[in-house]
C-alpha cells in the first residue's frame, strides 16, 4: 500500500537505516486492520517455552498448534505475528507473506531458577531471514547482574539484522539483582529507563510493561519531585515512557501483562492510547480466549488505538 | 521407496525445512521395518562414554564391538542408528548407506560429579556429512543452572544443520538444580514441558521418557487439576507429552529407560504407541540382550507400533 | 580547511596512522569555533544510558528529542558529538556532514550495581563507519577487577578502527576494587596513571576527569613528595596529567563532571587551559541547561581555550 | 615399504578417515624396529614442560638438548617421537623425515597447583603441518571438573587435525574433583572407562597407564563381580583395557610410569603384551638412562612386543 | 652486514621457522654495538603501563616524551627496543628502520590489585607488522590460577608471529597462586623452569631475572643435591638457566630488577656475562639515568658481553 503521511514520518525517524529495514517496518505499520495509523497490534506466541505448554496452552486446546496462533493474528488483522524458532518454522513455509513475522531470537525457561536473569539464544538473523520475517525480537533484563551479556549479543544481532535489511524489536523488561524489590521492576522511572536503553542500543520498537505508579531510584524520585512530573493515572506514566523513548521518535508499545478480563483489558488500553502508546502487545490474554472472542477482543483493541 | 499418504502429512510438519533436511527425515522413516508407516525405532548406542564400557557391554560382550550395534540395527530393520563419533567413525566408511546415521554431537560420562549436568560437544555438523549421516543428535537438560548454554550450543549445530540438509533429534532429558526433586525429572508437566523446550528448539525429532503421574511445577499442577486433564495411565500421560510436542505436529518418540524384562517392555510400549507416541529409541534393552533375543524384542516393538 | 601550523604540529604526534585516521582526527580539529587552534570541546550526550533519562533530560525537556544535541553542537560550534549508537542512528542520516560524530561503543547503567565495574559494548567499528562518524569512543575503568576484559575489547576495536581510518577517543575512569576509597578515583597520581594507560592503548584523544590534590598510590606519593611536582592548583596537576600524557603528545581533555553553577565551570575552565588541558567535554553542564544560555555558556568555555 | 598383512588390518578399523589419515597412522606403523608389526613403541619428551628441567634431564644431562631425544629415537628405532612446540621446532627442520613426529598440542607445568586439573593448549594442528608430524597428541584428564573443556578441544583439534590428513593420538590420564582417591585414578575400571572416552572423542592410538587391580566405581565394581572378570594379573587388566578399546580395533597403548629397574620394566612390558598391548610408550625410563643403555632397553622392549 | 660465524651458528637453532623470522632474529642480532657477537642488549619501557608514569619518568622527565626512549636506544647502539603499543605507534612512524623495535603484546597496571596475576593483550600481531617490527614480546607468569589462559594467548600469538616473519621474544616472571612464598619468584629452579616453559612454548629469545640462591620445589631440591649442582654464585645459577634452555640453544637474556648502583649493576652483569647469558635487557637502569650516563651505562655493560 501506499504510506500514509504518519508512516512516513514515523519512517523520517529512522534516517541511518537501510531501505530494506525501512520497508520491514513500513511492512509491519501497513499490515492488517491498523495499516497506515502508525498504530501497532503485535501477537506474541513465546509462552510456551517461557511458561512451559499446559500453563499457556490448556486454557484454550486448540492453541497447542501452531498454526493456530498465525491464523488467529490473520484473522484478528494483526500488524505482526512474533514467536520464537520452532513456532515459526511449523508455519512460516505454510503461511508465506500472509503476516509480518518476528523471530524472538531468546528466550528463557522456567524449569530452572535462582541464576541472574537471563535467556538463551534460541535463534540466529539468517535463521529470520530464511523465514521470510521482517523483524527480530530480543528480550534485554535491565538489572540483571548478566544484562551486559545481554545488551552485548543484542548488539551483534541487531548490526547483522539492520545489515540485512530486517527490523529491530527489543522487549525490555527490569529485573535481576539490581531491581532490590518487586515493585521496581514496573516503577515508571525504571520503566522510562529500560525503554531509554532500548532505544540506545538500537531497536526501532520498544516493548515494555504498563508502567505503576512506584519510583525505584532514588535519584530520579527526587527529579520526578522536583519538576512535578505527573504519574497519577496510566497515561501520565505512559507519556513519560513515550518521552524517554527519544521524545516519541521510536515506536513503544505496551504488553498487557495477565490474563484478566475483557473490561479490564480495554480499560487500560485506552489509558495507554491516551498516553500516547503506539500499540499492544497482547498474547496470553487473546490466545487463551476462544478464537472468536480473541479475534473480537483483539479488534476492538485495535479500534481503541485507531481511534474509533 | 515411494512416500506414503502418512509420511508425506509428516513432511508437511516442516514446511519450512529445505529439501535435503525433508529428504533426511524422509530417509529415517523410509528405512527398515516400519517404513512407511510414520513410527520409528531407533537402536542408540552412547552407554560406552554416558556409563562406562564395562557396565554397557559386559552383559552381552560381541557388544563391545562397534561393528556389532549398526549390523544389529540392521539385522533387526531400525530406522536409524544413533552413536558418538568413535562409534559411528568405526562403522560409517565400512557399512556406508545401509543405515540412516545419527551422530550425538554431545555426551556427558560419569567419571566427574557434583556440578551442574553438562555434556561436551563431541562432534560437528562437518562430521556428520563427511560420515554421511542423516541427522544430528543432541542431549539438553532443562532444569540444569548450564541450560542456556546447552540451548545456545544446539541452536548453532541445528542451524548449521538444517543448512546442509540434515535433520535434528534433541533427547530432552530433565534434570539439575531447578528439579529439585528426582520425581520432578520424570513428572508429567516437566516431560511436556521438555519436550516443548526441544520443539521450540527446532528439533525435528524429540526423545524424552516415558513420563510418570507425578507434577511437579505447583502452577502446572493448578492448570491440570482445574483442566481434569488425564494422567492416570502411561498412554495419557504420553498423549499430553506428544500434545505439547505441537499438538502432535513434531516426531515424539520415548526411551525405555533401564533394562527390564520383556514383558514389561512390550506392555509399556503399547501404553507408548496408545497415547499417540510416534515409536521408541531403545538402547540397554537391546543391545545388552543375546543378538537373536534383541532381534526378536526390536521387531516385536516395532509390531506394536505398526499395530499388528 | 587548510592546516594551520598548530594542527600539523599536533598531527604530526601520530606519526604511524594511516591517512584516513590523520584525516579524520583532522576533521575534529579544524571543525567549530576552535577549528584550527589545536583545542577541543566536545558535546557527548551518553547520560540517558548512563544515568536514565528523567535524571539526565527533565532539567530541560526537549534534551529528550535525540536532534536536540546534535543541533546544540552546531549552534555552538562544538569540535565533535559524541553519544551511543542509538542517539547517532537518529540523526547520522538526518544532518549528514554537519557535525564530526564519536560512536560511544560502550555503555554501563545504574539499574545494576554491585558488581566490578565494566561496560556493555554497544556499538561496532562498523556502526561507526556506516553512521558516517569521524571516531570512536571507549570508556576504561582502571582499577576495576574486570579492567583486562575492557583493556582487550578496546585494543581489538581500536585496531578495527584504525585500519578504517576512524580515530580513537578513550574516557578513562579510574574505579573499582582496586581504587580503594573514593577520594582515590580523582587522586592527581591516579589520573595521570589512567591517561598513560589510555595513551599506551592507542588513544588518539584521552579524556579524564579534572585531577583533584591527593595522592592514592604509597610509590607514587614518595615520588611526588622526591621530587616536590607542584599539585597545589588544579593547573599544577592537569600539567602533571598532561605530561603523563607522552609528554603532551596526545590530545587530552578533560570532564566538567557534575552540573554546577556558570561561573564555577568557567573557572575551572580557565585553570585546564593554564594547565595545558588541550580541551573540554561537556554534557550535563551544556544540555541541562536551556539552550542559548547552553550555546552561551559553550562558546565561552571555547574563548578561554582560544585565550580570548 | 609395503604394508604387512597386519597393518592393512589395523588400517582396516579407521575406515572412515581420508587417506592422508591413514598414510599417518601407516607412516608409524612402518617405521623402526617394529615396522609392520602393527606393534609401537614411542618415545614422548614434555617431561621439561610437565616437571621441569632439572628432575627431567639432570639425570643424564644431554638430555637437556633437544636434539638428544630425537636421536634417541632414531637410534633406537622407535615409531615415532612425541614432544611440545619447542622441542620439535628445535628439531623437525634439522631432521626432516627421519622420525614421524607428534605434536602434543597441550601441556600442564607443576608450577602452579590446586585447581581443577587442565592442561593448556600449546600448539596448533597447522604447527603441527609445518612441522611435517604424522599426528597430533593431546592429553585428557576424565574426572577433572574441567574435563568437558578438554574434550570440546580436542575435539575441534581432532576435526580439524583429520580433515589435514593427520592422526591422532590421545593420552588419557583420569584425574581430579570425580576421583575421589588416588588409587581411582589407575583402577581397571577407571583405566577402560578412560580408553572407551578416548576411542569415542574420535583417537587413532590411545595411551593410558598401566590399569591397577582396585576398582573405582561401585556400579562397575558389581559387573566385575557379577561376570567375574579376570583383573588379578597386569596381563588381565590390560585385555580389560583393550576390549575397552572398541573391542581392541584401536591401538592402545600404555606408558610406563615413573622410572625404575631395567628387569621391573622389562616384566612390566611382557605382561602388557600378553594382555594384548599394541605397544609402550617410554619417556623418563628411557632418555633419563645414559644414551646405550637407553637405546638397548627401548630395543628389549621392542623385542617383547615383536614376540622375540 | 653479512652473518659472522656466531650468528650463523645462533640462526641453525631454529631451523624449523621461515626465512622471515630468521630474517629478524638475525636483524637484533646485528643491529647496534653488538652486532654479529651473538649477544644483545635490549632497550625495554614498557614501565609507564606496568608502575604509572610518575614512578617510571619523574626521575629523569624528558623520559615522559615517546621519542626519548628510542632515542636513547639509538645512542646507546642497542640491539632492539621493545614497548607498548602506545610508545611503538608514538615512534615508529618517525624513526623508521632505525632501530628493530619489539611490540609488546601484553601489559599489566598496578592499579587493580589482589586478582590472579594476568596481564592484559594491549596490541595485535598486526599491529606489529604494520609497525614495522622485528618481534612481538609477550609476558607469562608461571605459577599463576590465570597461566593456562596466558599461554594461550601466546601460543596464538606466536603462531601468527612466526606465519608472518617476526621473531617472539618472551618474558617469563614466575608468580601466583603456585609460587607461595616471594623468594620462590627468583629461585633458580623455578627460574629454570621458567626459562624451560617459555622455550617450550616457542620463544625465539627468552628473558628471565637473575636466579637467586633459593630453590623452591621440594622434588627439584632433590635433584640439585643429589647431583650436586653448582649455584653458590649467579654465574653458576645463570649456567643452569641457560642449560635449561634447550641446553643453551636459545637466546637467553636477563633483567637487572630494580634501580640500583652503576657498579652493582655492572657486577651483575659480569656474573651473568661468566654463566652464559646471552646478554640484558635494562630499563629503569637506564632510562631513569640521564642521558649520557644512561647511554655510558649500556655500553659499559655492552662492553662486558663482547668480552672487552
Amino acid at each position: 500500500m501506499e504510506a500514509t503521511a504518519r508512516v512516513k514520518e514515523i519512517l523520517s525517524w529512522y534516517p541511518s537505516d537501510n531501505p530494506g529495514t525501512k520497508t520491514n517496518i513500513a511492512r509491519m505499520l501497513n499490515h492488517g486492520r491498523l495499516a497506515g495509523t502508525g498504530k501497532m497490534v503485535i501477537l506474541p506466541v513465546d509462552q510456551g517455552f517461557e511458561h512451559g505448554p499446559v500453563r499457556s496452552f490448556q486454557p484454550n486446546p486448540p492453541a497447542y498448534d501452531p498454526d493456530y496462533h498465525i491464523q488467529l493474528a490473520i484473522d484478528a488483522g494483526c500488524n505482526a505475528y512474533a514467536a520464537p524458532l520452532g513456532f515459526l518454522e511449523a508455519v512460516a513455509g505454510k503461511f508465506p507473506g500472509q503476516m509480518p513475522l518476528i523471530l524472538k531470537l531468546n528466550n528463557s525457561d522456567t524449569l530452572s531458577k535462582g541464576h541472574s536473569p537471563a535467556s538463551a539464544v534460541t535463534g540466529s538473523v539468517r535463521d529470520a531471514i530464511r523465514l521470510g520475517c521482517a523483524a527480530i525480537g530480543y528480550t534485554i533484563y535491565p538489572g540483571s547482574a548478566a544484562r551486559n551479556s545481554m545488551y552485548q549479543d543484542l548488539r551483534g544481532l541487531a548490526e547483522e539484522a539492520k545489515a540485512h535489511g530486517l527490523a529491530v524489536v527489543v522487549w525490555s523488561y527490569p529485573r535481576g539483582e539490581g531491581i532490590t524489590d518487586k515493585a521496581g521492576e514496573t516503577a515508571v522511572d525504571v520503566a522510562g529507563y529500560a525503554a531509554q536503553i532500548a532505544c540506545q542500543l538500537g531497536a526501532h520498537v520498544v516493548k515494555v510493561k504498563p508502567p505503576a505508579e512506584a519510583i525505584f531510584q532514588p535519584e530520579a524520585k527526587k527529579v520526578f519531585e522536583k519538576f512535578n512530573i505527573p504519574i497519577k493515572t496510566l497515561a501520565d506514566r505512559v507519556r513519560h515512557v513515550v518521552q524517554s523513548s527519544f521524545n516519541g521518535r521510536r515506536i513503544v508499545i505496551f504488553s498487557g501483562g495477565e490474563a484478566k478480563g475483557t473490561e479490564d483489558i480495554l480499560n487500560e488500553v485506552r489509558e495507554l492510547a491516551r498516553g500516547g502508546a503506539f500499540g499492544s502487545i497482547m498474547g496470553r490474554n487473546s490466545f487463551q480466549r476462544p478464537h472468536d472472542e480473541a479475534v473480537k477482543l483483539l479488534r476492538d483493541v485495535m479500534d481503541v488505538f485507531a481511534g474509533k
